[in-house]
C-alpha cells in the first residue's frame, strides 16, 4: 500500500467527484484515475478495495466541511450558535459536490451492509460530537436544541441541494436564525 | 396514449420500486415494463417520456403516504399535530421504496432540468399545503411551526430510512413528540 498523503487526498477527492457526478454504481477505481488524472492503477495501489475508498470519502466530506469552533466571533451565545450554523449552511453549499456525494453513499448503504456499518459509525459519531460539543462549550440550549437542529439543517440542505426553488424566495440565512432561536427552550 | 387506469398506477408503482433498487439511472421503459410483469412496449404506451414517467412517479409517491386529516383523533391542538407527525413517520418508514425513489429523483434532478422544475413544483406545493394546512386546521403554533417540523421530519426521515443505526437507541416518538413540543412558540 502507498501512503503518500497528498496523492492520497487527491484521490479521495476525485472518488467524490465521481460519486456525486456519475453516482455510487459510477465509482470505480478507473473512474477515479481517470478523475484525478492519474496511471490506471494508482487508485488500487492506494485502498485495499472499493469500500475501504467509499470510508475515506464520506470521512473526508466531513473533514472538508468542518467549522472550527475557533471561527466563531459571537460572544452572545444565541448569536454564535446562529454564526455556526450559518457556516455550515454556506460551506455546505459551497461544497455541494461534497455533500451529494455523501446522498449517492447513504442510498449505496442501502444495499451494501459494510458500508452501511461504516456510515452509521461515522455519521452516529457526527451527531455525538454535536451533543457534548454543546455541553462543554459556549453554545446555549440543551441536548433536544443540538438534535432538532441537528435533523432540521439536515432537510434543509437536502432541500437547498438537490432543488434550490423550493426555498428560492425564502432568506435561508434569517431562516437559520429562526431555527435556532425556536430550538432552544423556553427561559 | 392507453388510458386504463389501474394498469397505469401499477406502471408508476414498478416505476418507484426500480427507482429505488437501481436508481434513476437504471429506470428504462424496458426496466419498468419487466418489473411490472407486462409486455415489452407497454410503459411506453402510457407515459408520452422518461421525464413524464419520472413526474407520474414523484406525484405518486406523495399519494401513497399521505396521511389525512380525518386520521387524526387526539382533540388537543398540540398532541394532534403530534399524532399526524408519527403517522407520517410511519407510514413513510413502512413504504421505505416511495421515500428512497423521491431521493432518488431529488439527485437525478441536480443533473436534469426538466425533472428539477417538475420536482420543485412539487415539493414546494408540499410545503405550501402544510403551511396552509396549519392556518386553515386545528392544528397548533405559528408558520415558523410548520417549517420547522417540516424540515426537522425530513432530516429525520433520511436518517431513518439511509443509515437506521445512527437512531436505533433513541425512541423516535418519543423523539418526534419532543420536536412538536419545541417547535411551537412560548406561550
Amino acid at each position: 500500500m502507498v501512503t503518500n498523503p497528498e496523492r492520497r487526498t487527491a484521490l479521495v477527492d476525485a472518488a467524490i467527484d465521481v460519486l456525486a457526478t456519475h453516482g455510487a454504481r459510477g465509482l470505480t477505481f478507473r473512474a477515479v484515475d481517470t478523475e484525478a488524472g492519474v496511471p490506471t492503477g494508482t487508485a488500487s495501489n492506494y485502498f485495499a478495495n472499493r469500500d475501504d475508498l467509499l470510508r475515506h470519502a464520506a470521512e473526508r466530506i466531513h473533514v472538508r466541511v468542518a467549522v472550527d469552533a475557533g471561527e466563531g466571533t459571537e460572544s452572545d451565545p444565541a448569536a454564535l450558535l446562529t454564526q455556526f450554523m450559518r457556516l455550515l449552511l454556506h460551506r455546505i453549499a459551497d461544497d455541494r459536490t461534497g455533500w451529494l456525494a455523501l446522498l449517492e453513499l447513504r442510498l449505496e448503504a442501502t444495499r451494501r451492509p459494510e458500508l452501511r456499518a461504516t456510515l452509521t459509525t461515522a455519521l452516529r459519531e457526527n451527531l455525538e460530537a454535536n451533543v457534548r460539543g454543546r455541553r462543554e462549550g459556549e453554545l446555549p440550549g440543551d441536548d433536544l436544541t443540538t438534535v432538532l437542529l441537528y435533523y432540521a439543517m439536515t432537510g434543509l440542505i437536502l432541500e437547498h441541494l438537490t432543488l434550490p426553488g423550493v426555498l428560492a424566495d425564502r432568506d435561508l440565512d434569517a431562516l437559520v436564525g429562526d431555527f435556532v432561536r425556536r430550538s432552544l427552550p423556553e427561559t
